[in-house]
C-alpha cells in the first residue's frame, strides 16, 4: 500500500470564510467540490483544528472564495499560517466584501465565490464534511483557478540553498505545503499550521543563513 | 447569482470501477477527494444515472483509477459514452488488473489507484456521496494527473469547422465535456451521457460535413 497514491488526487485551493456574531474568520482549504447538481450542492472537508471549522459548525453558513493564478503567497500566509483564535484576520484586511449571507469573500487573487447554507454534516474523524445548498455565487475574474499542483510549482517559495554549515540552523519543511519550522527538534505531535499534516510529513533541511 | 461560478472549481478525472458477482463495470467521475486524514478516507460523488452507482450501493466497494496526462480520449469514450447496462465494458478491454478488493483498476493512462470500502452514504438528490476507508492503493506512474481543465484544453477533440451550409447537420455540443449529439432537436430531458449535465448545458453547432 503506497500512501503516495493520495498525492495523485487533484484539488483547487480556496479561502473558506465564516462569520459568527461580530467575529469574521477564514482559512485555506483544498476540498470544495460540487457534490450534486439537483439540487445544486457544494461540499467541503475542514480540519477540526481550524477555528473556522467550529464557527461553521455553530452557524451553518460559509463562503468559499476560489483562488486564481493571480493570488500571491502572502494570502496563503495571511489565512493559512495563523489562527483566528489568536488574531483577527480581517482587522487590517480590505480585499474583501460581504456576500448576501453576511460572510466575507475575498476580492483579490480570486475568480469566484460561492456561499452555502449547511444541511448535512459528517464527522469523519480528523475532518468534518459540510454539505449544503448554494445561496449565492458570483464570478469575479477570468484568471484560471489555482490547482494544488500549480501552488506547489509556481506560488510556494522555492527552497533556499541547502548545505551543512557551522552557522546552519535546522529547518523542518512540510513536504506537503512548504511551511518551514525552525528548531533543532520538531515535536512529535507537531501539526503543520497551514495544511494540518503531521510531523511525519516534514523533512529536515539544513540551510546556510545569508 | 451567476451559475458559471461553479465552473471555477477544480477537479481531477477518474475511472470509477465496481464489481458485483461476475459483473465488472466502470464510469468516469471527477469528484474523488481525500475527505479526512485520520482515518484516511476518500469520498466520491456519483450520478444516480450511472450503473456503477447502483453496483457500489449494493456492494459497498469501489476502486478509483487516477487518470494521467497520458490518457487518450478513447478511454473517456469507452467508460463515459456508453452504459454498463447495455454492454460489458471489460469484455474486450485488457488494460486492467484486479486490486486486492477484487475490483478492476485501469493500468494505462493512469498514475495511481485507490480502493475503498464504503462506510458512509449520503443521498444528495441527483448524486450519491460514498465515503469510505482506503483498503489498498498504489502508484502506477509519474505522469502528472489530468485535471478537468487539462481535459478541456488538451484531450477533448477540438470543435470542427462551424458554418451554416445546405448539407449541414445540427450538432448539439455539451459545453461541459464536449459530447456531441446529432439531430435537429435536442430532447428537453436529454442528459449528457458522459458528464450527466442537462440539455440546458448544450449549445447548437451547425457544422459542414467534410
Amino acid at each position: 500500500m503506497d500512501e503516495k497514491a493520495m498525492y495523485k488526487l487533484s484539488y483547487g485551493l480556496f479561502v473558506l470564510t465564516a462569520k459568527e456574531d461580530e467575529k469574521d474568520n477564514g482559512c485555506i482549504i483544498n476540498t470544495a467540490i460540487q457534490a450534486a447538481s439537483e439540487p445544486n450542492q457544494l461540499s467541503i472537508c475542514v480540519n477540526k483544528a481550524n477555528y473556522t471549522h467550529d464557527m461553521i459548525k455553530r452557524t451553518g453558513k460559509f463562503t468559499v472564495s476560489v483562488l486564481s493564478q493571480s493570488v500571491e503567497f502572502e494570502l496563503f500566509k495571511h489565512f493559512g499560517f495563523q489562527s483566528g483564535r489568536d488574531i483577527n484576520k480581517f482587522e487590517a484586511f480590505d480585499k474583501c466584501a460581504r456576500s448576501t449571507n453576511g460572510v466575507y469573500y475575498i476580492t483579490e487573487g480570486t475568480n469566484a465565490y460561492i456561499s452555502v447554507t449547511v444541511n448535512k454534516t459528517e464527522d469523519l474523524g480528523s475532518h468534518t464534511m459540510f454539505i449544503g445548498e448554494i445561496t449565492d455565487m458570483e464570478t469575479l475574474s477570468n484568471v484560471p483557478s489555482v490547482t494544488y499542483e500549480y501552488y506547489q510549482n509556481n506560488i510556494k517559495p522555492k527552497p533556499r540553498e541547502v548545505g551543512k554549515t557551522d552557522d546552519g540552523q535546522t529547518i523542518w519543511r512540510c513536504r506537503i505545503c512548504g511551511y518551514e519550522y525552525v528548531g533543532e527538534e520538531l515535536p512529535d505531535d507537531f501539526i503543520c499550521p497551514i495544511c494540518k499534516h503531521p510531523a511525519s510529513d516534514f523533512e529536515k533541511v539544513v540551510k546556510k543563513w545569508r
